[in-house]
């Protein structure tokens, strides 16, 4: 790990428990039962927690930073769509014409395009950030040296701390990147130590053949992880610089004390590196929906976090996330609004 | 049933086939994988029909009904609270401190209380709908007479005419009542053909004892209702006038082709009895949230429909409804506003 990294992780603590007291106390004072708004009290203790504050209030300017990125597997055919839709996709964000795009309109959030490893001829602002131009074939060869992570660690990092900077006061990590489910796949698998059956999905879609051919491919590149099962080394052998970056930008986001709604698969691969790096970042994340990629679940059991929401989405692009946005608000405005039973006039409950 | 009812069931129609039709060809034609904004797709079809339009807009006055009202069988002892607590909580709703009230102003919905039976003193227009104080005890006596029941489902169909006239362009029942998850999990156990124990819920938070009491209650309840299965004699017997109210505008709002999100127990059983009275209202139905109450799901999956959220709420008013709207609006704005393959110039996958 480089110092520019250690520096980041050093910097994370905990989320402020005397907040998260007094939300927990507060919660109880309410005109309801006690845990009848059911994770909606979870969710706004965690959210007074992580603000430092109670009652916690709704996030004002929730920014969704999607991470694009070619991946070299995509070439197995492994996909349902060419590797020229990525770059056809960051056009169509930067046109506000994708899922991504209504959804944050819809709850309030800004989303921005940082082009970590877009195969594409481009010398525009949108690929300063660029690591490479797409990655190896993870089934036969590295997907990034290890510089290559480093450098995707702290350009994370660093998009986390300008959002930060520009006061985003919550952030999501997106992704766009064909092929970017197997991967996540391999990934997941090497560090949790599964079988490739346990944790290949559909992706975009994708028929039994092509399902074969992925698991095949993840079989290959979690045999050639297993050299070394050190997070960078596992990122470089079989990952990718969209996974890479928002790693960095999910402990740049704890370090700055800062809370962050997950996403699918490629969120979930990535928490679990940097939860692995640095066990605290993950009280500074929610997981927002579960994916149906099976192994974004097993990457969150091994973090301990539960999806807000599942309604069958398989997207990515932040999506998912977006659409927890509105749960972590209507947790704020419970806690914060409703009245106590003190102040209406209405009868507690006999305490036992 | 009386006559009134009848011209109200004979309205309702199917929703709108080719607005439906038009949405799902959109939904192939957007930048995204088909089906992977999962069940986003199939609630902006649903929209779309009911709004007879494509695409559709996302509801700009959704409205919650509060149908509050005491139960006799509150006296036995099945409620963590105190039967004063309806009357103090309809207060907090007109005072604008509740749950509901909170969620409502988050997702621009507005909330009016219709007092169908509470047991307090009052002369104030919000209880010129009222039926009568309470209700009979249902292990023992009937709920209401037959003749309530019909006052109680031209109550609730008017609400919704009314409410429609308003231009409300979604509706959402909700409910206060303390002990009223009793005649509910009675009523779908009743109709349904359960045990007491497979519908019995803990409500608002109660212990191992009242649980068992309630479960007693349930079963001396549904032995009651056998006598006469048809769903007006059931809710006579062992139902209440909130549950006949909501059966009403339920009814009304799919005569008046409106949108319903329906919230917990209270709604599930009022859509049980209402989907038995006119099978084609539930087109106009989606259900908004999963109750931790086992009766919503007994009823719910036997009219098949399937809640968009579960966030582990026991509250009932209205406020799992709510949590849902902003998911009926993601669904509206993404078929709405996101660029087709060809608009964005984005590469669709090679069709099979």
């Amino acid at each position: 790990m480089n110092a520019e990294l250690r520096r980041v992780i050093e910097a994370i603590g905990e989320p402020d428990a005397a907040a998260a007291a007094a939300a927990r106390a507060r919660q109880s004072l309410l005109t309801k039962p006690t845990g009848a708004l059911g994770r909606l009290e979870d969710v706004s203790i965690w959210l007074a927690s992580v603000q430092g504050r109670c009652p916690p209030v709704v996030p004002r300017r929730p920014r969704v930073v999607v991470f694009a990125a070619d991946h070299g597997i995509a070439a197995a055919g492994v996909s349902a769509y060419p590797s020229e839709v990525t770059a056809q996709m960051v056009a169509n964000f930067e046109a506000g014409g994708a899922a991504v795009n209504a959804l944050a309109r819809l709850v309030g959030a800004t989303v921005r395009v940082v082009d970590v490893g877009v195969d594409r001829d481009t010398d525009d602002t949108g690929a300063r950030y660029r690591v490479r131009r797409g990655s190896g074939r993870i089934d036969v060869e590295d997907a990034l040296t290890t510089t290559e992570v480093d450098t995707a660690f702290a350009v994370g990092a660093a998009v986390a701390d300008e959002e930060v900077d520009a006061v985003a006061d919550l952030l999501i990590p997106g992704d766009m990147g064909i092929g970017n489910t197997t991967p996540c796949a391999a990934v997941i698998a090497a560090l949790a130590g599964l079988d490739a059956e346990a944790v290949v999905g559909r992706g975009t879609g994708i028929d039994d053949a092509t399902l074969a051919r992925k698991t095949e491919v993840v079989r290959a590149a979690v045999r050639r992880a297993a050299a070394d099962p050190s997070p960078a080394a596992v990122l470089a052998r079989v990952g990718g610089a969209d996974i890479a970056a928002t790693v960095g930008f999910l402990l740049g986001a704890a370090a700055r004390r800062t809370p962050v709604v997950l996403d699918g698969v490629v969120s979930a691969a990535a928490a679990l590196v940097a939860a692995s790096l640095a066990p605290d970042a993950v009280h500074w994340w929610i997981a927002g929906h579960r994916s149906t990629e099976p192994a974004q679940r097993a990457a969150l059991d091994r973090i301990g976090l539960n999806p807000l929401v599942d309604l069958g989405l398989r997207l990515g692009e932040g999506t998912g996330a977006l659409l927890a946005v509105p749960v972590v608000a209507a947790a704020a405005v419970t806690l914060t609004e409703m009245a106590t039973f003190t102040e209406a006039g209405v009868s507690d409950r006999a305490h036992d």
